[in-house]
């Protein structure tokens, strides 16, 4: 007799559902893991929307905590039982990219190599809104919550702070630099925390909306703009005598790209988080002349990743809670969509529970 | 009485000409150089056609040969007489850009900081196509022709090689590293040597001048391609089994920066030095999901540059001289200039003799 | 008539008298320093121990804090009155070294190039336990102080501060490492601040001096171990699971050499700012085979990195007061040695006002 | 009916022979390959020695060139009949220490972390010097022969050339660098060659054996000294003005590790391959006040490695062939063990056919 599980299926162009699925089993090097936490993504809105195309049937999710409740063979030094997450990027660990550095591009052992090739759950594989998740290559990607993280702590680890850390990262922030973060949603204010923790002595929120502004102070921002009201790249160039050493951006829209440019001093470099595509504005980027570096990251996955934001968790006592601001069960997901889709109420991200 | 000396005097737009100006003396922490060879970069053609606006009066040139004639108060360890280059940007060491290991974006010291602040010569202040040339910040600029090495061999030092180098050096060209470099002209052949030198153990050149991607093969590419003749892009997936760990670019055109940028692979870098504002193609850069590198360079100078470089010359044994196809004495420069400009004769670089 | 200043002057091994000197007058390049603060380094008692050999009838001291008196030619961008740091190191920003990154060994420009080089207030140079100060190449090495900051917020940046935070930098610490301090010294402290500001999520302070390890917590130890009590190496690899990303000593003493090399993970970091000298222990560094880097650094200098510094200090405020003990005037800068050197009363660094 | 197949069997302290043992069969994530052409390492010699413990027993050898000759489960994108290396560091690519970029120090996924933990054939699993050998983790571990190039030009690439690349790569060797490397055994000629490689303008070779000098300057030194006729610190300091930017070593003893250390110019690198413990003299090691970096690699490993190794080998066309100076078969290898001992008849390396 197979068991089924419910889980949030896509099942065309703006349209998901609970459906019951088939209750996946281990194979190899797999684990199956019982969702206890997990949320919804701007990019499921972008699948849902159609912009990013997934076959239909797909369950959606990338975002997992939960518990472990069978290995498959191969996968060793874990029990079921054991609390864990696991990145939204999951890496093999074993093939060209990710052995050259690069396990965000993961091509599977042995598979091809192309863009974006980590991101597996809710895109190539079924994701993690439904009751139990297949974790692939779990050698590489389990990651145990340690003592005393409950689930609502560690749920921002598997995508949002580990994109918004590696804006700084990829940035090469350093001890004493001056930090512009475009965009206060969940991924920027992981951002303006990550600049601040990597030692920015002034980091610069920068977003129209008073609320992120005032979240943005939470997360270690110095000073906050609201770009609706003043001349954003003017004022960052006074406080800085110059522009920025690192801007960071993460809303993707040409304004603000441009913006986030122009506010960087020469040499400097702009860290970009969003989904882009757009213009170089010859004056802003100094006509290629300025020494400038443009850097780009998807969310960095695997078990180390995870276990790295997680200490930062348990040691520094961001608010990365206050982001949560709604809860839903697994059965009204089409509601948290919609809610989170029309980012009214204040939504910034939502909890799902199976 | 006031001594003169000839120059090429940039008159306004499209206007170069013999003047006799006077000559220079050396304060503060200058030195005076007698110029015994230079030559005219694709940047003087951007200035002589108004594209880079300068004052009226000054002298163009950017790129010095010559020995010592006198030096002014603070210079010290360098003697009248010696035999040295001067890099196209002088940075002058001591200010914030500098400090930072930004120095092509010098602010001068004490002054301000903005975009391109190192190049001078030739741009702010009076350049080298003159019988003498005053180097500011002479401490930090005067560079010793090592013996055994002629004028002719160190005349690409100051800008193209400098240049060309950088674009491997900011790439970050490991050992064993595949890299494309598009547009074999005097700084993609610098490039290419670059990228040879650095041990990329593929190294691709793409033109679609035959002699070009003759000269190319003789830099060091490994394998040349006309993308005139095929799918540059299609090759160098196949080559490469998906994509170069660093792409070159120095055309600044927008269908070579395309090219270049879709031959990269995921978490490859594109090292850009071409003149550029442009368009980012979404699909090209993999929407900023691809872990990619933007990364730009403004020629680096200063005397241990300079020194690295000549260094480089002397031991490496590298067909730059080749590149230099034509001569000139100073008198006849503005044949030179259209001559370059025309780029007929097969004109790669040209020789100027004060 | 010659005016006079009275100064602390090394009189040979072991003697330091506060003597009338000449009040210097800055010449090319120089700046006249009017301190008002200094105090006395580690080092100083080297010298003064005749550990570090300097000529007889030098002024000592290499900490200024003050206001500019007057200005050689060339200096730029600053008035008499501005308050000022410079860094305990000099450099030069023009030699070899300096545009090598390296600027701490400067050679002066065109001079020679050896190790420590940079290192000249009260070691090559007349020193700031003094009225005055003459500040070689002060167009690279004079700081403004910013608006809010008393000089007694800042005098730690000179040295101890720039020495204790090059070791987490220069250890390349990343966001979510591990890190242990060894010796919670005012460099030490610094050290932790550093490691802390870094990004570390677990900074870990030891040291058997209770007062220190509160000390630590404050400048942010996560967790603080007194070696008198308990195996610091084994507890260390137990809160680790193997051993810290990034080992800092800062003592330079063979035991705390070792304790610190034992510490560090397979592929991790010493980095070691002590006056050493001493033994590799085959088992502690895996017979070099443990993809182990051991740093040094000395204390970097120059405008720019005391502007990062004091922008530091303005924006986080960290407890860098609490380490300044004992305060006396120049003229009983004898006592303020005897206690320094005696370690007693609880001494960290103590303020000298000439 | 258990097959067996001969192997090179460590049977205590000074005792190696030819035994019978049983053929291993592929389980999960390992492949077995026929052993086609092996060689003997300096780390075998210790082991042989009773230096290094390993339990008796084992099987030796950590360098093969073979066919894969059975796959296990879950091992995709290689055949039965492909040509393979494999390095002798034998990575997982899925524990914390591969995830954190120190494969070679990998705790095997879900196991202990260690120092030294990658090397695993020969060492704590049997090895190569045999028909067959068992590779564990064989998805990041086999890498493909590329076509046209045989066995013998392969052979270093899993031990000698990896380890003497990576001297140059973690000793971060950048164009135009001046680099010496002391000790020109067959590690020291590939880190000449990978120095070289990475761009350096001055390589110094250093030994006393003309022939392994003349060897030298077929890897790439431009200059050797021989240590026993000439003073090479002193003249390594007058052709580079000071020292170099990086002193490579390889043989691991005190005079060859001090002189090294005292070649290196103030800011450079020691970057050390030797099997060392000893002593950092205070005034080579400028008492820890010189910004001096002290790096060691073990071999790293994985296809993506051994790729890129290949890559070279099979582009640039460089004699390690020669250092390939005898051959035995497998059934000899006791007196191929004897004469690599006793480093007579001009031995480097001894290839061994199964």
């Amino acid at each position: 007799m197979a068991r089924t599980m419910p889980a949030a299926v896509f099942q065309g162009k703006g349209r998901i559902g609970i459906r019951e699925v088939p209750r996946p089993t281990p194979a190899l090097g797999q684990a199956l893991v019982k969702v206890t936490l997990t949320t919804i993504c701007g990019t499921d809105l972008y699948i849902l929307n159609g912009e990013h195309p997934v076959r239909e049937g797909l369950v959606l999710g990338h975002e997992p905590v939960g518990v472990i409740e069978a290995l498959g063979p191969g996968v060793v030094g874990y029990q079921p039982g054991d609390r864990v997450i696991v990145g939204a990027i999951s890496p093999c660990g074993q093939c060209y990219a990710c052995l050259s550095g690069d396990a965000s591009q993961c091509g599977y052992s042995g598979g091809g190599y192309e863009a974006v090739g980590g991101w597996r759950f809710g895109n190539t594989i079924d994701g993690c809104q439904a009751e139990y998740v297949l974790v692939p290559d779990a050698q590489a990607n389990l990651a145990l919550i340690p003592d005393g993280l409950d689930d609502e702590e560690v749920l921002l680890c598997p995508d949002i702070m580990s994109t918004g850390f590696s804006a700084a990262e990829r940035g090469r922030v350093r001890l004493g630099d001056s930090v512009a973060v475009f965009a206060q949603g969940p991924i920027g204010l992981c951002a303006t925390a990550g600049a601040r923790l990597a030692g920015a002595s002034l980091v610069i929120g920068v977003d129209r909306d008073e609320r992120r502004l005032e979240l943005a102070r939470g997360m270690g921002a110095d000073v906050v703009l609201n770009h609706e009201e003043q001349d954003v790249v003017a004022e960052i160039k006074r406080l800085t005598g110059g522009g920025v050493d690192v801007a960071i951006e993460s809303l993707a829209e040409q304004a603000t790209f441009e913006n986030a440019l122009r506010s960087v001093r020469p040499g400097g470099t702009l860290s970009s988080l969003g989904v882009y595509s757009g213009h170089l504005p010859r004056d802003a980027f100094a006509a290629e002349l300025g020494d400038h570096r443009l850097v780009t990251s998807l969310c960095p996955g695997g078990t180390e990743r995870m276990r790295r934001l997680m200490s930062i968790v348990a040691a520094r006592g961001l608010p990365f809670r206050e982001l949560v601001t709604h809860s839903f069960p697994l059965t009204e997901i089409e509601a948290a969509y919609e809610l989170f889709a029309s980012q009214r109420d204040g939504v910034m991200k939502v909890a799902i529970r199976p």
